[in-house]
């Protein structure tokens, strides 16, 4: 799976065509393991939890989705501070770690993942072009954070950005030593 | 999109094959009234909220979606009693009734739609054989609930949930006279 993705350092650009395949294998990982998921999106607005339902038993670890669409949502279901959309906004680092974070301790899960970003066709501005996404991850006290600038439209960028959250759990689960 | 709905009475069953259509009409027919959503799913697990945010200019309208896998993310985010889950069950009348005045009165919006099911393969019952879903829309005072038996697999079921319960809330938009 991960052989398609191409990581380019801060700035990633994350490919993937076979999503039913990466979300398949999130689930049954996480169920071997026994651990439990929550899922923060805004720009994908339910497209990862679909995903990662569409085999059976993912209710073994799928413990909740929330889609934050509006930013009293954010606050609301996932404890973001409404400081924090002030100051940066819907689509930043700081909100995307904040939905994560929220989302998990809101739920109690063992693992998490958040996406927010500007699936377009408006919203862009000059520093937050149409496709750029936060994406977020952690496993127990793991955690990365990455900003990504998809291509393609409104479309693709929804499905690249939940498949691109997907491999960022993966390799996660996958990672050995330090934590990011 | 409704002529392809068949309605036979208490337990309905309801096909549709447009469901892009569908969403994207009911969307457009909120944006226009000014209407704001919330979006209640168990079975469906995000495929109600995502196809209401495929086009554009959806954050008119939805406010959030809460995929209520766990019966704990039920109580936490939709403030469903544990009482009512443990004496009726997740997919029952009074659980998908709670799902949708909690998911509204949460966010705070003027209309909603739950669902809740058993989408298969396992998990059914004699009394709740797979297929069997609970479908919920409200819309300011009026409300409708339906128990719907679908047939096909897991992703039938969970498409035609979807569907059924975009076309209750459609109905409840264009109906005149009487609440149900």
């Amino acid at each position: 799976v991960l052989d398609r993705l191409a990581d380019t350092g801060d700035d990633v650009i994350v490919y993937g065509t076979d999503g039913d395949d990466l979300a398949a294998r999130v689930g049954r990982e996480l169920a071997e393991r026994g651990l439990t998921l929550a899922v923060a999106e805004s720009c994908t607005a339910g497209l990862v939890a679909e995903r990662l339902t569409r085999n059976p038993g993912a209710s073994t670890f799928l413990l909740a989705g929330i889609v934050a669409y509006a930013d009293d949502a954010k606050v609301r279901f996932l404890e973001v501070d409404p400081g924090t959309l002030a100051r940066h906004g819907a689509v930043s680092g700081e909100t995307v770690r904040e939905m994560l974070s929220g989302a998990r301790r809101a739920i109690g899960a063992d693992a998490a993942l958040a996406v927010t970003g500007v699936a377009g066709p408006g919203g862009g501005s000059v520093t937050k072009p149409v496709g750029t996404v936060w994406l977020a991850a952690s496993v127990g006290e793991r955690e990365a954070v990455r900003r990504v600038r998809f291509p393609g439209d409104r479309s693709d960028v929804r499905s690249r950005s939940a498949q691109a959250v997907l491999a960022l759990l993966w390799r996660l689960l996958h990672e050995r030593g330090d934590e990011r």
